[in-house]
């Protein structure tokens, strides 16, 4: 079922201080704006390596979810890996069969690549927090 | 200077179990044999996806690194991400020259995919722990 590495997502205190180092220490050449995800609670910054990205993620307002992640880890750290698949809703349909819990009410939401998305547990997962990604068109190979 | 996402490092008390994780519920159609690296105290085995791979990573020894990163999470997760680099002795230069501090003596080690690697320290890295991998010549775009 899993696709691509779509990325892994990085979760940070700054976006800023961040992409000071994957420009200037990692010497990566190509960096999207930032952008606020009210809804999820984060704000973003997608790192482009040549095969893939590294979504950086900094919590946006109080509830963030991303704040429990940063209370653990003060400097930040890997925070997620997700791959894109070829149906969000029978990805769904398969991890609620195979016993994997997916995050929420269940429902897909748009994730940072205007697809849609879920998350499953990471108790499920081995320990990782897995994004499931409905691979967007204009990526298909 | 980064460039492909070659794997992600996954740490598990179990790679049996995490192949069954990733082959029966995710659903990964290509998983390598694992093999022991006994001078780095790990047992790996890759999962690949179309465009990267995951490394599975199990303790091997009384002394293997991974065991403190089990102490504290018990179920396995997300353990180092790794970039390709042209020539890892540049990278290692480039890493000192700019502050970020190399794991170990300095001096690269033959990773998992045969050609030489080195660790840059989490507290550098945005609290991610990374592997500079040399590109190997047979994966050469």
């Amino acid at each position: 079922m899993i696709g691509r590495l779509n990325h892994v997502g990085v979760a940070t205190p700054s976006i800023e201080k961040s992409v000071t180092l994957y420009r200037d220490v990692l010497g990566a050449t190509k960096i999207h704006d930032a952008f606020d995800m009210p809804e999820q609670g984060v704000r973003v910054c997608f790192v482009d390596v040549p095969n893939s990205q590294i979504e950086l993620i900094e919590p946006l307002g109080d509830d963030s979810p991303v704040h429990g992640f940063l209370a653990k880890n003060p400097a930040g750290g890997q925070h997620h890996v997700c791959f894109e698949v070829e149906d969000i809703y029978a990805a769904r349909d398969e991890m609620a069969a195979k016993g994997a819990k997916v995050i929420g009410t269940g429902e897909p939401r748009i994730g940072a690549h205007g697809t849609p998305v879920i998350f499953v547990h990471p108790k499920d997962m081995g320990g990782v927090l897995v994004e499931l990604m409905e691979r967007p068109e204009d990526l298909h190979e």
